[in-house]
């Protein structure tokens, strides 16, 4: 198993995506292209112990600039480090890619360097959401904006695949986020997707509603990826203020301060559960290979989880069953693009 | 200060709305008219003591049918408590309504018995929203499921006028929900509010993101009624499911629970700060009358926030100051729908 690491990704540097790799190598026997600019690569790596059978460094200086146009850069860029994780998946050299760095930037260059799965419109992020009882798929959590019906259609269709080898789920529950339960409720969009979306043969539950996303009722919860990506957020946002609300509540109440004292691994076990580096990132789902993107404010644990997921991905064989399954609905996806 | 307040309205009958209303009486010195089926009422009444002075009871048995048209319900239905309430505003017999019921019915009511603000092309529902530090309003909180940009543009300036009235904060931060902080980072609907927002010079902060919504930092949250409804019940949604899943994780921890029920004061209190019966309902928001809407699951408590919560938007004089603010701001609104 050999896995392309983008080694600048992320707001903290190579630090810990050394670490995480390194760790990673240990515990999963995985091999670690580490990419990206060697002198700080080895600056760092010389300060720990390693397998240097299992870690190889790839110089890629470069850095993708996010406010220049992402084709532009691409092409201009041929050896920024996540460009070169790219191609080296696209050249099979390595089984799946993971960065912490800009998303936009990774989705560009999976896009150009990688391509798409035959037949996908939009690659989607899948970002794993905690729940009441274990946590659901968000698709697509950030990568497009603006959406049109064939794009959601067909993130149901990746996500539900994805959920099913990953997490061995072959029931996996999928719902349309919107705004009232009825049938059709919605914006002009889920309206749209709503004449189609029983064709594909999903375990379709129907509308969901904001309240539903934690509860645990719905395994994969499809919107486009600007409500995805504020549902993400607010709730990461929300989950911190509670616990800062609570915390701020407990000042000059010395047995209250006490009381949560005691009851702090039950609370931590929940900030845990709801901790999002213990998800070790989102898989980018439409892409013609393994893509993991972790989140900026990635540490070793974070990197060391994404790496695992990235594993998992490649050994659960989701990207061939992805194809099929996009391939076998194209009827329905033209359809509703009025081929 | 007269009230109208449809009895029929909310899931729990006329019982909460009665308990409410006369209580609200008792209080603030207001008359509210009973506008609902008058057996029902009635029957309700006896069982209680009230100032009979202070509350009158108007026979409008009448529901309207969400799943029929809106505009034809509204025009077959003369006799609907939430139409009748509306007819009170329009004449000048009631200084605003109330509502619990399908917020789809009272926004119908309004739009059509009460009619928009001069220049405003749709009302938003203004939902306050319980932050760090007190709360920010959602405007939109679900009236407009599809928006265009002078749609958010005049929910800018409605929430800020209001805020700025009702709460008294003449500085009220307004941001515009979105992904990526960068100045016009977003879907098409951002980019396009965002090349003229600037223009109505309100105490504008720029983008924000998911995350800030409950840090307390905006005042006024701008977005699509889709997106702000989404927010606002998955926000709902969450605060439940993190208390159910300490609670379930204090299960077989003697210790912790026992520390726990020593912190329950402070987590109560944050428990209150958060709920949403305690914040009285949301104003619609570009009618030409006052118009609050309560949640469905309205209790006492609840309606008698909401009656409260009309009374300080009358004497605020809101109304008065958002037809000026909405007038003043023409060209600009006229510039973004390109006439």
């Amino acid at each position: 198993m050999k896995i392309a690491l983008d080694a600048l990704g992320g707001d903290y540097g190579v630090k810990p995506n050394i670490l995480g790799a390194i760790k990673a190598t240990e515990d999963f026997g995985c091999e670690v292209f580490l990419v990206g600019d060697e002198n700080k690569i080895q600056e760092e790596l010389k300060n720990h112990s390693y397998d240097s059978a299992k870690i190889t460094v790839i110089h890629a200086p470069e850095m993708i600039d996010m406010e220049a146009s992402p084709a532009l850069e691409y092409r201009r860029k041929k050896n920024a480090s996540i460009v070169v994780c790219a191609k080296l998946v696209k050249e099979g050299k390595a089984d799946v890619m993971i960065s912490a760095g800009n998303s936009g930037a990774t989705m560009v260059a999976a896009l150009f360097g990688i391509g798409r799965i035959k037949g996908v419109s939009r690659p989607a992020i899948a970002s794993p959401m905690p729940t009441q009882t274990g946590f659901a798929l968000i698709v697509d959590a950030g990568a497009n904006a603006d959406c049109s019906a064939i794009n959601l259609l067909q993130f149901a269709v990746l996500g539900s695949v994805y959920y099913k080898h990953i997490y061995g789920k072959p029931n996996a529950t999928v719902g349309l986020l919107s705004i009232g339960e009825e049938e059709g409720k919605g914006n002009l969009l889920i309206k749209e997707t709503t004449k189609h979306i029983r064709k594909l043969g999903l375990n379709y539950y129907g509308n969901i509603e904001g309240r539903d996303v934690h509860t645990g009722m719905i395994d994969i919860v499809v919107c486009d990826g600007f409500v995805g990506n504020i549902v993400l957020k607010t709730s990461e946002g929300l989950s911190k203020s509670l616990f800062k609300m609570i915390k701020s509540n407990l000042k000059g109440k010395p047995l209250a301060m006490l009381g949560m004292l005691m009851a702090k691994p039950a609370l931590m076990k929940v900030k845990e559960v709801t901790d999002p580096d213990t998800f070790g990132g989102a898989p980018l789902l439409g892409v013609n290979g393994n893509v993991i993107i972790s989140h900026g404010k990635s540490n070793e644990k974070a990197i060391y989880c994404a790496i695992k997921a990235g594993i998992k991905t490649v050994e659960s064989k989701a990207l061939k069953a992805m194809e099929e399954a996009i391939a076998s609905n194209k009827a329905i996806f033209d359809e509703a693009e009025g081929r």
